[in-house]
């Protein structure tokens, strides 16, 4: 993609062709522009077999295959001339390369073709294909036996290592190399004497990308104390960035944007989809596909040949894509262990309708994980953040873009939300990855008896909303309220490059006092985080728990126990241990929350609805 | 599939039809023997468009649609006649019907057709088809904005509330209802009066499943003190289970039963695979097909109607399902909570071809991430093993079998490896779910200085010779060894139905003497289960690190922290704080560890291979 002049080719074995990834992938030639970008000319490899079984497409005969790629929208051409297989698929690579430039120009000037039929190969050969022939009795060649180490015993084994001296000898070395053991001055003059063009020096497969030229995050910040969506927020400013990066920036997303409340980034561009009618040939700078596995692909391929790309998605959705996200933070992983290889743009997940808000979807689309999917890669390239606001995400969003290497998560709301922090407090506080909130805390957070953490969007307004019902019934009950953006910071120090020390986490969550984490995700990867800390036996942590169904935004936190009212109830039990004041009453305010728990669900059933008050900005007056 | 009888319509929206597990799911005919099984018969719902875009098969004309299905085998008719739908899709469907029983006659009367076309329905209707048509001068109809609620402000705006009105009075409720509000007598004249006709009351979608008829497992044991392969084990043990239930027990696999050393499983029965000329018409309990997702989707379906499946798979390719056996669990979560949905079996996973011996495969399958996804399950349903030899496999397995609605997560591995306990002892250690061994314990694990625990084969026998290399270098260094198979015993007590209690849990590991956990998985997974447990701070775990590459099995263990010398180090740290004779040789014994490691490590480099002694079994004598 925005790289018209290139063709890339691609062998798909016929095992990995079973795939529902793969098997989807084919129709993602309805996403490439051919005025803006270049083409992939995929080759299915048919061998027949699999680990120890035939293959699907290796049972396909040839009209099956034709019907199939033709179905997909491709021009099929079979190779199979094992006579003279090199002459065979050169012929068919170079009618493909015509093909591939009768689209591009016809797009290019001015007259696109609709619903272009772009070249397919498919090559037909012999699993093993001359290895050996037999062994033992039972056929190598063209079965499943050649998979992998076909003579395994060769070390030992007369017969098998005869056969291998018979294969490689068939290869002919005695005209390949000459009596030094060096290649034949024939073979190299096939190497390119120009550096660029050779295969393995390729600019596109190795060369770092540019940063982005990224607009200043602040001009999109809404005023402090009013609600708005984060969605909408880095919506406008990502049109502000495709309009700045017109080829090097990219959104892929499984039909979400709009329901995402992401659709101001169309504002200046459109979905690039050639299949439509009403958007074949105008480019764009969104991919919108109902795969989440080609969407992964695409922002792969985007992001490590030098590009930026985004993915934005329903949360529970993207553990659809966790192996996929994993094999890539292994490779990436490798690859920057090499020296050669330049460091390419993070990879950036934006994450909303989170199971938090899933009042018409239910209980399906409740699903958390892919946070812990994430924090399992190494510490270099871990980064999760869930930014508490529209500011916080904006400058989140700003951060990330223009980063490099790592797998960025970010969580976030779509609905409005109130903004708590100015566009500098903000910048302060996600620097910072978390801080003691002072506008909800006790005398600015002093002297704490107990210490309440929030951490998401969500469930730290019901942190804020506790304290503030706490301040109302129990005066005398001292918090401190923190805000964590970035999870990283829990982790044990030396373990991840932003964890805290111990003198830093005692400074925001104190030495001795107890702390309750209410937390968006499973309460067990924040345990995995924690443990380790000193005095855990002072810890306590909410989350999500598996409970939901489609009802309102505030029975999903009561469901899962992160309600205003329990996070009330932790702080009271916390607070007793050290304040008499609290421990006289806590039994009286336990059960009155307990009180309140039961009729908000009652009011709930009753009128299908949160209670209208439930989502005002709560006061500290 | 096993119920030769039925036929099963299942409607495929154009939006889903573009996700690659619905992708590859159109192959799942060339796995149905008609001899057998019965049928489904698939119906493309075109309506055109997704949330905000238009879908790929709305986008694709009947040539496109008919020439895509063909190649996948089917007999394509499209559905499309506005003027009267009904009468289309009732013809359809008949000829549909009869398409599907003359292939089932002729597989049927011993004539099996040879890739025999099934039929399948494109039926293309305008999305929002029959609502209303527009509103505020906008389409509906036909458009995306009929998605999900096309009339969101009824309740407040006129215009909506007399469109809504409009188009529920198309329906003709007049005609429909009595006067009292009761449905006429011709509506209900449809219902059948057999319960068993009805459709949300056919035997096949509740009928809870009938127990398979198990073999007795210990016949399939190993003399304790031999070495032997886990899934050599259990795949005779599959094979007496296949010939005992011959049409209720199947496997699902992504081609990896000979690869995972399952193939005995195969003994009397064979590949289900139509398409193969080699296996046509010839049935078979094992599917194997390179679709980690058509399996899974095999196997709910199998499960959900009653009978047993089994998905035995390379450890590092079942996160590719992860969101799938998170669907699952929800769905069956729901279901056990009506009244009228009855137990149906567990799905069973095998895990095998672990991390810890990827000697061919490197990095890329490494990955033991699908035990945090069950983990992360609501406790009733959640159940993961790691049975440490091929004896507690077995016990294991058929457990597993007999159980109803677990997600049962099984690990172990192919390798032959030492067999540690009786039949007997194997049945006990399993329903304990740890215990202390005692033959590598000093003085049976009495006054232990620190507690070793192993959670997984091969990093047990990494615990089990770190005991035993104590033994030899710092004999006055008392070890306990414990053995945990059942992972979820060790979350916290209430918090899942196998957990230890505080008690059991002191007995087992000690009240306050240190314990280093050597677990299979990623450490953060177990920190999360033990966070709670008291005094937390005498604790070290150790686990998979995401650290790994094409090399030795032993240095995979080294690699990742996890080795014999690993363990050792931690035992001497932990005895050393109480234990003044091993205070005393604390550096000694630590560097010589350290030795140790890197001269491993200098061997395997040159080698290639790990030291010939590396998997003996250890000996305490």
């Amino acid at each position: 993609m925005d790289n018209p002049n290139l063709i890339v080719t691609c062998v798909v074995g016929d095992g990995e062709a079973e795939t529902g990834p793969t098997a989807t992938a084919w129709h993602a030639i309805k996403y490439i522009d051919p005025a803006e970008s270049g083409a992939v000319l995929p080759i299915l490899h048919v061998n027949g077999f699999k680990i120890s079984e035939r293959t699907i497409f290796g049972c396909m005969d040839n009209k099956e295959l034709a019907s199939l790629f033709t179905g997909y929208g491709y021009q099929v051409r079979i190779v199979e001339n094992l006579e003279d297989i090199d002459a065979d698929l050169h012929n068919s690579m170079m009618w493909a390369v015509g093909e591939i430039h009768k689209i591009q120009k016809a797009a290019r000037s001015g007259k696109p073709i609709m619903k272009p039929r772009w070249p397919m190969l498919v090559l037909r050969t012999p699993k093993g294909w001359s290895g050996p022939k037999e062994l033992h009795g039972q056929f190598i060649e063209g079965s499943f036996h050649s998979h992998q180490v076909p003579l395994p015993n060769a070390k030992k084994d007369q017969e098998e290592r005869q056969a291998l001296q018979k294969w490689l000898s068939s290869y002919g070395p005695h005209e390949l190399f000459t009596e030094k053991g060096d290649i034949i001055d024939e073979v190299k003059a096939v190497i390119p004497s120009n550096d660029a063009k050779k295969l393995g020096q390729r600019a596109e497969s190795y060369k770092g990308y540019v940063p982005p030229n990224l607009p200043d995050w602040r001009t999109f910040c809404v005023d402090k104390g009013a609600q708005e969506s984060a969605m909408k927020a880095i919506g406008s400013f990502i049109d502000r960035v495709f309009t700045q990066n017109p080829h090097s920036v990219r959104i892929f997303s499984p039909d979400e944007l709009e329901s995402n409340k992401l659709d101001t980034a169309l504002a200046h561009t459109g979905r690039n989809f050639q299949w439509d009618q009403f958007s074949n040939a105008k480019g764009g700078r969104v991919i919108e596909v109902l795969s989440e596995h080609l969407c992964q692909g695409f922002l792969q391929g985007y992001t490590l040949t030098g590009r930026v790309g985004m993915f934005p998605s329903y949360e529970s959705f993207l553990g659809i894509v966790h192996t996929m996200m994993v094999q890539y933070a292994k490779f990436n992983k490798m690859a920057q262990e090499t020296t050669w290889h330049k460091p390419v743009s993070s990879i950036n997940y934006i994450e909303t309708s989170t199971w938090a808000r899933q009042e018409h979807n239910g209980f399906s689309h409740q699903n958390p994980s892919f946070i812990g999917a994430v924090l399992k890669l190494k510490p270099r390239a871990a980064r999760v953040y869930l930014p508490p606001d529209a500011n916080t995400f904006l400058t989140t969003v700003h951060h990330c873009l223009k980063s490099t290497n790592y797998i960025n998560l970010m969580v976030g709301s779509k609905q409005p939300t109130p903004v708590y922090l100015t566009p500098e407090e903000a910048e302060s506080h996600c620097r910072a990855g978390a801080s003691i909130w002072r506008f909800c805390s006790t005398d600015d957070g002093l002297d704490p008896d107990v210490v309440l953490v929030g951490i998401g969007v969500e469930v730290m307004f019901e942190v804020i909303s506790a304290a503030a019902l706490l301040r109302k019934r129990c005066p005398q009950l001292r918090v401190r309220v923190v805000n964590v953006t970035d999870l990283m910071i829990l982790e044990n120090q030396g373990l991840h490059p932003h964890a805290l020390s111990l003198e830093a986490f005692d400074s925001l969550f104190g030495a001795d006092r107890p702390i309750h984490f209410n937390y968006h995700g499973y309460a067990s990867e924040l345990k995995g985080l924690l443990f380790g800390r000193p005095r855990l036996d002072r810890v306590s942590v909410a989350g999500y728990m598996e409970e939901g169904s489609t009802t309102t935004p505030f029975d999903m936190m009561l469901s899962n126990q992160v309600s205003r009212y329990h996070v009330a109830q932790a702080a009271v039990i916390g607070a007793s241990r050290r304040n008499e004041m609290v421990q006289v009453q806590q039994q009286e305010l336990f059960t009155e929350l307990n009180h309140n728990i039961v009729e908000t669900r009652k009011y709930i059933l009753a009128n299908r609805s949160d209670p209208d008050d439930t989502y005002d900005t709560p006061s500290f007056d």
